[in-house]
């Protein structure tokens, strides 16, 4: 096995972000040693079973006094707190990351707290699954999927390379972008998605004419699709939309503008107009798939019959 | 094997959902004859490449003559046309069925050119994915799906029962519900679904602020599953949104109405009301889950890492 990147990881946070890092660098040997923090006892003790650090600890002070790197894994809207707490305690040099999913937010809570000793790297990995929690972590996440840094100017360029060294050590491809362009990126690759995939699911739970047990047997047909991003983790999303309000808007109204074009299309009978976008559509997943960032299996890879219990004797 | 439900099979049409019937009916021995119908010849070359049937030919006059069971799979914009020309030619007791994902409409296309003879029992499976044509049918795409019966008032409850039967043998589980209702559920279930994920791929790829490159490798924070049914057949989709107006549009108000509350949350930071519909979409997937209509496995079973190709060594 290679050196370790860096001595003493510590994970402020231990999710299913935290907890699929944790099982990575121990698998590939990127720290010697891994310090795990979350507030709740119970979630700590969880990671303690699992295996997932060498030191656990409630209290972030004390996670990150040795640690040479700290990457917080925490909800946007906790960022602020988590630097407060940990900067005065941070050893001179180490370097502060995070995985959160805006990033002009973070660095806006986060750089205010921290020492001139320390080099602030902030980074998104662009993976996860619909699961949470310590459980729903697997060393594989980050295989293939590219994680985007957003260093603030002046940022020093060994913290840059270490972070970036770090992710591609679990298996990411790195990108080095601005926070803000980051953050426009992100709202429509992911943020409106998600936005308008709990929207529909919204919707359909509350109409008067199908029922909710009528939604979920005939699912099948694409809104089953929707739900499983429409599963993630709610406090993280809520804090998504609040942190990154200024592009989602943005991208919110250009999609609601093309919608009106497509429900206007549909009133007036304008069969061109749909067919022209839905020819366009399939060229899209198709350079998606060439990216190496979808399956070319059809129905995402689903077993058919998906969902059904054996029967006796299957 | 069992006796077969019925000596002659025609398709009209042999698609997705045509050669998926083919395939299954095949299997399980469900006609002692399959006839195969497309108007384009390549199509029904390679149709017979595959071997789907058991006679061919591009006429749909000639490929209903002896069919005690036909199913027409093709665009329900199709249906007037085909129905038309079939109506004279239909065997005296023949059932006509078919899978179209409107019903309404293909009732009102359809019933007026079939003789009083004829048994219309019109049917939606509710299968599918992304892929088209002759190549992409599998023998169990219907397994473990409904398939919905639309039967107009006063339709012979025997024809009811064979098309029911026919489909219960090729995997699926089947309801009986009105036309109207039938497509008040899938504009919810499915047509709306389709039309938003069109829409933001759409939305995607004409954005000044990110190009198209950016929006296909960073897809995999959640627009890609997007992607998936926004590459479905631009002729079928078309049809739909043109032949199930008023519910689409209906469905579509809802969703918008919906849409524009949780703009409002955002841009006044109310996070209990994000939070809250987070919490209550997580329910649904659950739901749809416990009724056999998707997979536990987290992000749809999808292999870690989906879409990179293998490297040397690997």
């Amino acid at each position: 096995m290679p050196e370790p990147l860096v001595d003493t990881l510590a994970l402020i946070g231990i999710g299913l972000i935290g907890s699929s890092i944790a099982r990575v660098v121990k698998r590939e040997g990127l720290a010697r040693h891994i310090v795990v923090q979350t507030r709740r006892p119970e979630t700590l003790a969880r990671a303690e079973e699992l295996g997932l650090g060498d030191r656990y600890t409630t209290d972030p002070t004390e996670a990150v006094r040795d640690a040479d790197l700290v990457i917080a894994c925490i909800p946007v809207g906790a960022s602020e707190q988590v630097a407060r707490a940990v900067g005065p305690a941070l050893k001179p040099g180490a370097v502060v990351s995070d995985v959160g999913s805006t990033k002009a937010s973070v660095i806006a809570q986060v750089a205010p707290h921290l020492p001139d000793s320390i080099h602030f790297v902030p980074a998104h990995p662009i993976a996860g699954t619909e699961h949470s929690g310590p459980d729903a972590g697997f060393a594989d996440l980050f295989r293939n999927r590219w994680c985007i840094v957003t260093p603030p100017p002046g940022t020093d360029t060994a913290a840059i390379d270490l972070v970036r060294r770090f992710w591609e050590a679990c298996g990411a491809d790195t990108e080095v972008m601005t926070p803000e362009h980051h953050d426009m990126v992100l709202a429509i690759t992911s943020h409106v998605p998600h936005l308008i995939a709990y929207n529909i699911v919204g919707t359909a739970a509350h109409l008067e004419q199908v029922t909710e047990s009528e939604v979920m047997k005939y699912s099948a047909g694409g809104f089953r699709d929707f739900t499983r991003i429409a599963a993630s983790d709610p406090t993280m999303w809520r804090d998504v939309f609040l942190h990154n309000r200024e592009a989602v808007l943005e991208m919110l109204a250009r999609f609601s503008e093309d919608l009106s074009a497509l429900q206007r299309a549909i009133r007036f009978g304008d069969g061109d107009a749909l067919f022209d976008l839905f020819t366009k559509t399939r060229a899209i997943r198709r350079g998606i798939i060439e990216a190496g960032q979808e399956t070319e299996a059809p129905d995402f890879g689903r077993t058919p019959g998906a969902g059904k219990p054996a029967e006796p004797g299957e």
